[in-house]
């Protein structure tokens, strides 16, 4: 029925192999594990320490991937939750009772690093050898409905897997698909970007039962799908679903479906360890130059300890502004992107065909019928020596060649200036292409994000950045 | 009520001391009446003698506006039917049995030049002095819904007309009405226009009763109005509109509301005398240049004998489908406009912003969710190193930006070529303001509808004029 549907079942032995290649080598070893393990009895016992004084009742608790089993060879992050049976629990409150002390006695793991992060909570990460603990101060709800923030909700989600995900089985399959949605959940900017989009992972095996039944079922979504992911155990398992009513899952925006159907159709194992790819700036300017486009970086500085939440949210929001306020000047946006590295440096891309218009333009009146109206277009720019008409067209309304306000896109860039900044960013500079600076020049994220954006293809698909490369750029 | 009524009424004295002078300028001369008369009596007494062995009913009638007393001093043309009873005048008839005999008898008249027409009949021009006489055959209808062509109706307008306007103080309005409109019927294209235009005039006074309340009535006319110009009569006059079934009148385009209102607001002379005013092409040239606005004039030649309604409707045609067709190539045509001496030659005149667009182009792609189509078109793009994408946009659906088939205006007119020509109408050249040829130039008429066209400015506006030459040209 579906061609990439038929496709699969061609492709069956194919698929087949390269996913049990590909399970084998994203499980845990046993000796990372038992690391791994070790590292989070010690921080608990320090934190234990740390706050024997506590007036309320509290507990450590082990979340996220390692407390679920599901967790990617090499690539294993400690989620150690503090849950505390206190209701007033404001940012000030945490750093001087939680974390500050806790900071401290930390200092005694030597060769570890320990820093003060802000997501909607403050929190501490250590990074000790090849291992990161995210330590959370959290409330300690005893039902989903006495939460009082978002991360007040994860010990919830950790429960509610562990009873449905219970075999090494489904642990590969959750395991597989993860590592496969991996390079693209980029722009999460969830707190712990990488527990949801692991929870979204896991929800999504117990409700397709495994990952290519995912990937078939994924690469039909539409945007704004609600997944329901427990519609099976409704009837027999109601009270699971009482304790947790984030299982019946939304998804706001699709994984991106070219993905999912180019692997089944094409399986490699290559798409579990993408190759990222990137030309060099002088390549992509020429690429830029001879499709005749146009593009302007807006550089700006991050508020510092500025969450990534709010951080991706203030960009999206200034990016569509700007575009729309362009519209409005005969700009036409091809696309624009975002880029950052969640620190100090923001960009906007804005990618069109012509950063300069006519200097004139043809501007629409009232119809000729609408008397007041139209006799006042009409006294308007008879009097106007720098406009052509008022002459009137087929369809009855009047009409007058006229000249723009602003013909040249950095003109209009500077005349909003004010309406591209935000509460966290600010806007520092304007560049092109050209004028990127050394610095960003070298930075090797920056250089894959750009030429993803220039290509416009993910470097999933690389199998077109060659041909490319061959046909636009002289320096290769 | 409405702003320029209000005027109205302030300017009253202003207007109507315009209105009485202008009146007596425009009504004829005792001698030319009497000049005219007696040439009519002088080409009756011809046709007569050169149809007496014609074996058809008929008689000789005088038609048109001097007949009904409507025309303007200097500027008397005859309307002289040969109404024939006879239901097979084909245009190889009436030329061998009417018009050859009567120009071969016309030669009488020493210093007169006659000359064959065609419209939709054939019919006879003659020139004499300042006089000029068409002469036409027509079927003879005893009531008109026995008419076999248009042409055939004009005698029951004149009668129509006779029967409802009788006294001077009406003939009146009706000149200084026919003087404010003849500026703009230049595209009437109607079987002798100036006679149908003036036939227009008499009509509205009819309905409306004077000129200054046509005026009023006709500036706030909307396209396509229909104007009932008997609705008075019909209780009294049943068997009148019995004859007239044309008195109800339908005005499909209304005459530009602005020189209507204009006029009301400052009245002056110059709106019955309006001056025609007229740039060099150098100056033209100019201003494009400096409005960065680009012109194609695209020159034909006109099959020998087509009449003017076929020529205008085949131009039209051909415009409005050249207009669509650029559309659909991304170039927008700010205005178009036809010129033509209704003999060898026509030109459409294109205006556009930009005459070669950028190389690449946006394309819009089906929805994600169409797995089908958007599996198609994916394979598509992936494959074609020249396009940059496929990438999806938060809408849901699928771009990419890809290489225009044509990104030259020069190139799409070549490439539809074929269908730029209609029946009578054959492009020979295409033109811009640069490569106008010497003839062309030179000619007074194409002058001042250049001047117009890309003023956008029509030449009764002529106050607008003076500055812009102040403004845009340097050689004045």
């Amino acid at each position: 029925m579906i061609d990439f549907m038929t496709n699969l079942d061609m492709n069956y032995e194919k698929v087949y192999n390269v996913i049990k290649e590909v399970k084998e080598e994203l499980r845990p070893t046993k000796e990372e594990l038992e690391k791994a393990y070790e590292l989070y009895d010690r921080i608990k016992e320090i934190i234990q320490r740390a706050l024997k004084d506590l007036n309320y009742e509290y507990k450590v608790s082990l979340e996220g991937s390692l407390a679920k089993g599901t967790c990617i060879r090499g690539d294993i992050d400690l989620d150690i939750f503090i849950l505390i049976k206190h209701g007033k629990m404001d940012n000030k409150w945490i750093e001087v009772n939680i974390l500050g002390k806790i900071q401290n006695a930390l200092r005694e793991v030597e060769g570890a690093e320990v820093v003060k992060k802000y997501a909607s909570h403050p929190y501490l990460e250590l990074i000790y050898d090849d291992l990161r603990a995210d330590i959370v101060p959290a409330y300690w709800a005893s039902k989903i409905n006495e939460i009082k923030t978002a991360v007040d909700r994860t010990p919830f989600h950790t429960m509610y897997v562990k009873s449905r995900i219970t075999s090494e089985v489904q642990r590969d399959e959750v395991r597989l698909l993860k590592k496969f949605f991996k390079g693209i959940n980029v722009y999460g900017a969830e707190i712990k970007v990488e527990g949801f989009s692991g929870y979204l992972c896991e929800l999504l095996i117990i409700k397709y039962g495994s990952f290519i039944n995912t990937l078939k079922n994924v690469s039909i979504w539409r945007p704004h799908t609600v997944v329901v992911v427990d519609d099976e155990v409704k009837i027999d398992e109601k009270n699971i679903l009482k304790l947790f009513p984030d299982a019946p899952l939304i998804v706001p925006d699709p994984v991106d479906p070219r993905r999912t159907r180019t692997f089944l159709r094409e399986p490699t194992k290559e798409f579990f360890y993408p190759k990222r790819v990137s030309f060099s700036i002088n390549c992509l300017r020429d690429i830029l130059r001879l499709s005749e486009r146009r593009m302007y970086l807006l550089l700006y500085d991050i508020v510092s300890g500025t969450s990534p939440d709010v951080l991706w949210g203030e960009l999206r929001r200034v990016a569509n502004r700007l575009v729309n306020i362009l519209k409005t000047f005969d700009f036409e946006v091809i696309d624009y992107r975002l880029w950052s590295d969640e620190v100090s440096t923001a960009i906007i891309a804005l990618e069109l065909f012509n950063d300069e218009l006519p200097k004139y333009k043809i501007h629409e009146g009232p119809p000729i019928a609408k008397l007041l109206n139209s006799d006042k277009f009409f006294n308007k720019y008879i009097n106007d020596v720098y406009s052509f008409g008022p002459w009137f067209k087929e369809n009855g309304r009047i009409y007058v060649v006229r000249r723009r306000k602003f013909s040249k896109l950095i003109d209009v860039l500077n005349h909003v200036r004010g309406q591209l900044n935000a509460k966290h960013v600010r806007l520092t500079d304007v560049l092109t292409i050209e004028s990127i600076p050394h610095k960003l020049r070298n930075n090797k994220e920056f250089n894959y994000w750009l030429t993803e954006v220039i290509l416009k293809l993910p470097f999933w698909l690389s199998s077109k950045y060659e041909p490319m490369l061959r046909v636009f750029c002289r320096d290769k």
